[in-house]
């Protein structure tokens, strides 16, 4: 069997997808879809054919599996229902309070197409989601702690970067270890977003830009830096270039729970992640997930999911006999 | 809606599992079953009516989930087959090279009686095989490491007591920092036995006990110590009673994987638990796959099942729509 895999958009999501796919032989990319001009468009391995999304139609019997590589804020609410009524589809949407809407627009998709669509993958939402929901429902009395980083907040970059005056800038997020040592002391303690999470900015200055301002500007900021402890560093291009260019990111989910008749035995549960790219490990978890809607679709089982719903064994190339031998 | 559980034997587990009910207002304990005298057997909480084992067949329209808390060397290859002809059931069947043998026995059972067997639930096999798959199925060019411990190995105790001159005797398994460092280190190193854990024994000494040479045939004790550095401590009864009274345990699933072009970006993903009792850790585990095997039940998919088979969803007592907007 061979999975066949269409790729949405060709940014650093659609590159990590090109690789996994070469690193899973049950997998085979059959089309690259963009909306820029498909000449401009040059992936990884030539052979890769780039088509106009406005051709993608044509490819309705030919592709098992869409992958839709847009963002959460424009593209996926109108791609997410649009082209689940065409394909089964992996997507990555992360905007938290709006997945119930999301979730019921491309199941009405799905279910009008015979198709399975698979929304909000990746690691978190994803497999972090995945944890939680493992930890809670294992550990009924307890507390779930989610700690992000160290890594790049790409939101957080970009909001520096909007700045007058700043050049480049990169922004990754630090969970602070004393709180994350309190998650796993069985204390159950309460955190504020500031004992949480550190924001540490490395940043290249426009000629002449006010440095002071700018570090103002960026400490104060609602929402992205006011309620977080921020150092701001300022650094030369070539500084910023050698050293700040990859896209690293990881985190933790810790529960903490109590059982027995007195509730004094405590146990923690722990699921972390060190990723030297997180657009790469992210691809990579969105590939397994399209074997779940392969698996899905062929059963008869449409419709909208989430990682909540697919078996594990789903996700795997292996055989249900080859995994309960292997890794049972 | 209620989840009416039975427990068969009433052990550590049994107990645990007692305990955890408690703690999920979606459960209840209708019955224990036991072969021992009835009324030699205290539950937790009085009103829990125990029965013998013998009249278990009387309860096949009132019990959703029967826990089955047998031990995997005699009691389950016979309970697991026998009890899935009459009930849904939860097993912690742990041993490895005859999992495939087992799944299949109890299948045919379940599928004659339209009934649900979940089998090898708990945390290894169990929660870390569920992990190995995830880990495995996202970063398919990588290596996965399993530690154990620190924590107590009844077998490895038992294997002591049973040297002549042992009064008593608790053996910790100890993973080796080291080999962690280098599991999650990217070099994907290969370990001997001896270098990913270090056993350590607290023994207790009959009167006039000759301690070199139980010392030596702990040390040299094939399968169980010889490959392994172990370290052996005398110590006073009181001592064993003060510090070594617990069944305190855990392990960590380590996978260290790479992506990109020229696979020259290092993800590694861990899961691990600390607990501070296997067994009510592990009756929890039990418990959440109750629900689940309830739920197959419920929507006609009968059959043998592992924790591979279980979407992540069914373990929860909360609605999927409660669980996307909560957790995902």
């Amino acid at each position: 069997m061979t999975i066949k895999i269409g790729i949405l958009g060709y940014g650093n999501l659609g590159r990590g997808l090109e690789n996994a796919i070469a690193q899973n032989s049950d997998m085979e990319l059959c089309a690259i879809f963009t909306r820029r001009n498909p000449e401009t468009v040059k992936p990884i391995y030539a052979d890769v054919p780039v088509y106009r999304v406005d051709d993608i139609e044509k490819f309705k019997d030919k592709i098992d599996v869409l992958m839709l590589c847009g963002g959460s804020a424009t593209d996926l609410p109108e791609q997410g229902p649009k082209y689940s009524a065409m394909f089964n589809c992996i997507d990555s949407f992360d905007t938290h309070a709006k997945i119930p809407q999301y979730f019921d627009a491309v199941d009405k998709s799905c279910r009008a197409a015979n198709t399975v669509s698979i929304i909000s993958v990746g690691w978190d939402p994803g497999l972090f989601s995945l944890e939680r929901l493992l930890f809670e429902s294992v550990l009924a009395d307890g507390r779930t702690y989610t700690f992000w980083g160290k890594g790049v907040s790409q939101g957080h970059s970009d909001a520096i970067r909007r700045i007058e005056g700043v050049k480049n800038a990169k922004q990754y997020t630090i969970p602070i270890e004393s709180a994350m040592e309190g998650a796993r002391s069985g204390k159950n303690p309460e955190f504020s977003t500031r004992e949480k999470h550190l924001r540490e900015c490395f940043v290249v200055l426009e000629e002449g830009a006010d440095r002071n301002r700018i570090e103002n500007e960026i400490k104060t900021m609602p929402n992205y830096f006011a309620d977080y402890d921020t150092t701001v560093h300022f650094i030369s291009e070539e500084e910023f270039n050698a050293n700040h260019s990859g896209i690293p990111h990881g985190g933790f989910v810790i529960r903490s729970g109590k059982t027995g008749e007195n509730l004094d035995k405590n146990h923690v549960m722990e699921f972390s992640l060190k990723l030297d790219s997180n657009p790469e490990f992210t691809s990579s978890v969105l590939l397994c997930y399209a074997r779940a809607a392969y698996r899905f679709k062929k059963e008869g089982n449409f419709g909208a999911k989430s990682v909540f719903d697919v078996p594990p064994a789903y996700l795997s190339p292996k055989s249900a006999e080859e995994l309960r031998k292997e890794l049972l």
